[in-house]
């Protein structure tokens, strides 16, 4: 039990750093379904290291390969399954790591947890390279959310102090959604944004590193999905963003702040739009007792600073037991936060698929079914 | 899939706030734990309504029973189903929630889910009152983990703006546990949270209500619970805490304010202390990776201000499909807040019981296991 | 993990022979099904001891309670809970069963697993009397399959060397299917079944006990319910059927006997009856690939003799260690295989739901999502 | 929801019979094993296509890939991925298969299934040669067992209606489960062997296919694995056997023999031998109240024959909704029975380490959790 996600879709991945291939199986895909390769590239680039000076130099072309469940340029309903070999690896720099744990990584965890044996080069399966596997299976729910007109989009609500206005969280327009995709540092504001990439860049000549946060709109999910008490939607999106590395928290709609206004405020009253039942707010960013409201669901996701830093810290010889201090080498991002946008996406997107698959079952998004000659 | 939780230790919780009994049945469980009666009924006592002005007139004995798994004083191992009669019903309250969904409840997405088939009467299967069982269930776990001297604590950290202290997140001891186990109202500060109790009642006076945070501290935890990727610490945890009524926000460590460090100050440096490996912070919480670190793992939760109000608000009616405005009776809380901890601590005790069985299988728990005459 | 079954059906089974109560969580059923409580009566007293000289004297009313789940006489959708209060216990009869194990049963098992902290009293969980809630929930999932004129019927194919004729298995009409259900030992061959009453009652008059074969038919399938691989029909209905005691061997179709044939007899040729694909025989069973072809669905059971017998045994007092011997006194089916048709049916019509609710998900079953106002 | 197996070592298996390549993904293994990859070899080419005039001629060098989960030479308690590229596929061969089901195959239940999108060459998913990475899983599984001296054999019990004899299922030596391992027709008397290939030749020779029964037996387990109710050893081993292709009927112990005595025969009473409770007879094979008893465990499966056959049968052309006839081309085993046993192993080796570690938790087959610095 632990490297698998989902009921009716469900997700398992796989993989370490540095070892031959990392990828993930997806197990519960509605069969039919055309992937464009094209997007499921676009959406692995959004990830891929290397790209720009913000960013790790260790340079991963990250092409998956797929070897099964796909035929014909369509899904079968049977387990996909995509690798990524693993390329660009500098093993050595990680030689160091065997018995000094560092700072703010999973090496001491991962050491007793696996009794010594667990592969300790780049962090190993702990590594966020492992959300190359989720972000292709992030891209292919996506893909087949498409058929519903959903749409997750995000932004960077801040790095370290740097704050970017907040989502609209009633509604998005379509530009805006493209907008941000496109972009490498996606801001509603970009004088923000470059002030963000000046801190980012401050951080990095000092061999240091800044995190922030995330925000995160999905808009036209149908009301009704999620469960009540211990599987609803905030449940089930929260065990999946909190498998993110460096995520230290969840909030959804108005979040830690809705705490400071009076229930008066934060009530999100019922209207009618047209025939349509609508809250003229959304301080519950879209879920009611763990079920979907209609309205678009929005969260945010905290970011911890990039662990890896130039900077010399205190650990401890896990052979030696004794005091010493760590540098770490090998190449790094002063601010994992842009890159991590796609993968908050994917872990949303898988969640919100398997959600759908619940509801309406096998025949749910195949428009095929109802198409087809049987 | 819904109202069941936990992979060792399952967790299922059934029933509505105006039925006939709710419930909840716990599927593995150590055997031969000798259950302390007191205790269970003083964290039922904790969460119990009709304590003080700060809290609802319903008056629920809340008297559970145990109906199975449980024999000759002590568990069998084979699942304890416990249920908790209600009593203290005014259903004739709810009467005009049939049609008129609550903001900031679940009447409507529970009408959207279940097709107008549901238990609306007080929220039925989504009400506060499901945490009865919970609770219950968490005294059980609570009772297991003493075995190994895990202790939780909780503190209100904030109500509305007004603040407490924080907790050290290196160490707690004795005495403040104790005192904030035993206090009806939680809080490092005794001004703060009189402070807070104003916020209260003010709230309260003009029909409105507000909310708050909740700190809690898990002690002594062993390093090496949790896996990597999905099923880590934080997700477990978090999937439970949202599981709990009126929770919008989870954080573990530093949390959102993490994102304001940087990586030289959010890491937690590795130090030896005499011959255990501890770090000198703990800005994570606890948590590496997804497992635990054997630091207090620490984390704070948002609670939304109670959505029953005595203020008008609009709603649309479902049957007449017409604007309308609502007005709730019925007997509620103006800050949810202090009954909400025994719920937050019994979803963490059961998610940590959950995880150590994982770690040490059927024998772990049980000192029998090692005494006894095998 | 261990006392529930299912995916997108949840039932879980708690209680002990002589504890307080024994009861049943079903979770995922869809809403707004009217449950015919005569039927259920009608399916839970098939099950009733004390019916017949064949049957053990203990009398148990069985009469259930449903806690939760159900609201003006419709599912609400949310866990539906139904008890059964123990009534008719004789405590007494079992205080030699603390040390000493009776053959055939799971009192040492039990005592393994539980390290001697199970409720020993009438095979505590383990006893047949914990097929009443199965048979419950059968009832109920009968009820809803019934929407879908799906049909389970069963009959006594052997009592140790008297056999039964066979179930034709492309088809069974109605009449047969309901003089079946009626009869307390039902069997095609009435002049058959004589002979196996002659067995029993010899068997009982020498204290011994007899077993059997049960064989069940389920009409009206749909073709696609279930999964390739691990969680074929064939994986799922093993798994639940297993699960009721004394079950010794599962097989589908031509079951064991298929080894005996060849290819091209084994093989069910497929043909076009009107516009629909069938097969002109059904040696697989209705299951290809672990899918339903749409075909009878056909499997026998095979039920042990009861292993409470009045004849004295060898068995180890556990506390002495030293060889001894039992006699078993209470009262006990000198042969229980009629009582276990019910149980038979109930666990196939839980798995057939579940795999239904995974096919349609939550709208499946529901005529109201279909024809309500939405 | 479909492809993978089971809670506390979850095996995932993926792939297409003429795809790219298959795999299984293993999570959950104890960490340090040092995996023997002669052993893995060996037991790979037991089921191994190519190898005599018995078996088909399609000839795969089953060469496996291990991309996670593995370094220095030792398993990390990651997930473990294996994959195996399809080398030698003759596709074309099933160019008619796509609209035309071959009796006994899953080709109709995919094409319903999965709605025309399944991959139907060599029956894709479906397909036995999916048993290959089944039967890698196994063979580390079995490796793992090692360590608790558990040791699986299996012979061949019957083909058509030529028997072997039985094991004894109180013992077995040494020196008959090496010889049954390695041999490629696994018999207990050689001479029903030798008849039971003629049996398969004169098949052959007719283009005809013929089926049989395996007998496995499974020592060295300790008392108290599995569950009660729901999760008993009988039905986790069902689950699994079930989803072995052609597998039509499982049975313990006597089986459905067991149906055929009386109590007094069928229960197994307890005697001490020395200190340990063991059974004087095991008609229980080895199973009591779906939890091991610590005698051996012993089971039958019952393979159909080969649904490939070169004579030709009714089918219908699903594009045209016409009947027609097939005779299947392709290369194919006249009896897959020699070829089943190292999968049903593979199966059961698989489930009962997941039985074992649930016992035991994380720290039970590690030897270095005990003998390590920690």
């Amino acid at each position: 039990m632990s490297s698998s996600l989902g009921n009716k879709l469900k997700v398992s991945i796989f993989g370490e750093s540095h070892g031959k291939a990392i990828g993930v199986v997806l197990d519960g895909l509605p069969p039919g379904i055309e992937i464009d390769m094209d997007f499921i590239k676009e959406e692995m680039a959004r990830r891929r290291p290397g790209k720009s000076i913000l960013s790790t130099s260790r340079n991963e072309e990250d092409n998956f390969e797929i070897l099964s469940g796909y035929f014909q340029g369509k899904t079968t309903g049977t387990p996909l399954c995509a690798i990524i070999f693993n390329q660009d690896c500098r093993s050595q720099d990680y030689n160091q790591l065997k018995n000094l744990p560092r700072p703010g990584h999973a090496d001491y965890t991962g050491f007793i947890k696996y009794n010594n044996f667990n592969d300790y080069r780049g962090g190993g399966h702990f590594s966020g390279r492992l959300t190359a596997p989720l972000v292709f299976a992030g891209a292919v729910a996506k893909h087949v959310l498409k058929h519903r007109n959903i749409t997750i989009a995000s932004h960077i609500k801040s790095i370290q102090d740097v704050c970017d206005e907040s989502f609209d969280s009633i509604d998005i327009d379509e530009a805006t959604v493209s907008r941000l995709r496109k972009s490498d540092f996606p801001v509603l504001d970009e004088s923000a944004g470059q002030k963000m990439k000046e801190q980012i860049l401050a951080a990095k000549k000092e061999k240091d590193s800044v995190g922030g946060i995330i925000e995160t709109i999905i808009t036209n999910l149908q009301p009704g999905l999620g469960f009540p008490i211990f599987d609803g939607v905030e449940s089930r999106l929260a065990h999946a963003l909190f498998s993110i590395p460096a995520v230290k928290g969840v909030e959804f709609g108005a979040g830690f702040n809705i705490t400071k206004l009076r229930g008066s405020q934060a009530n999100d009253e019922f209207i009618l739009e047209g025939n349509k039942i609508v809250t003229s707010t959304n301080h519950n960013g879209g879920i009611l007792g763990g079920i979907t409201t209609g309205m678009p669901l929005v969260f945010r996701v905290a970011i911890k600073p990039t662990p890896s830093i130039g900077i010399s810290q205190k650990t401890v010889d896990l052979q030696k037991k004794q005091d010493t201090t760590i540098t770490v080498k090998g190449r790094h991002d002063p601010c994992i936060v842009p890159r991590a946008i796609p993968a908050v996406e994917a872990a949303s997107a898988v969640v919100v698929l398997d959600l759908l698959l619940e509801r309406e079952g096998e025949y749910g998004l195949s428009k095929e079914f109802k198409n087809g000659d049987r």
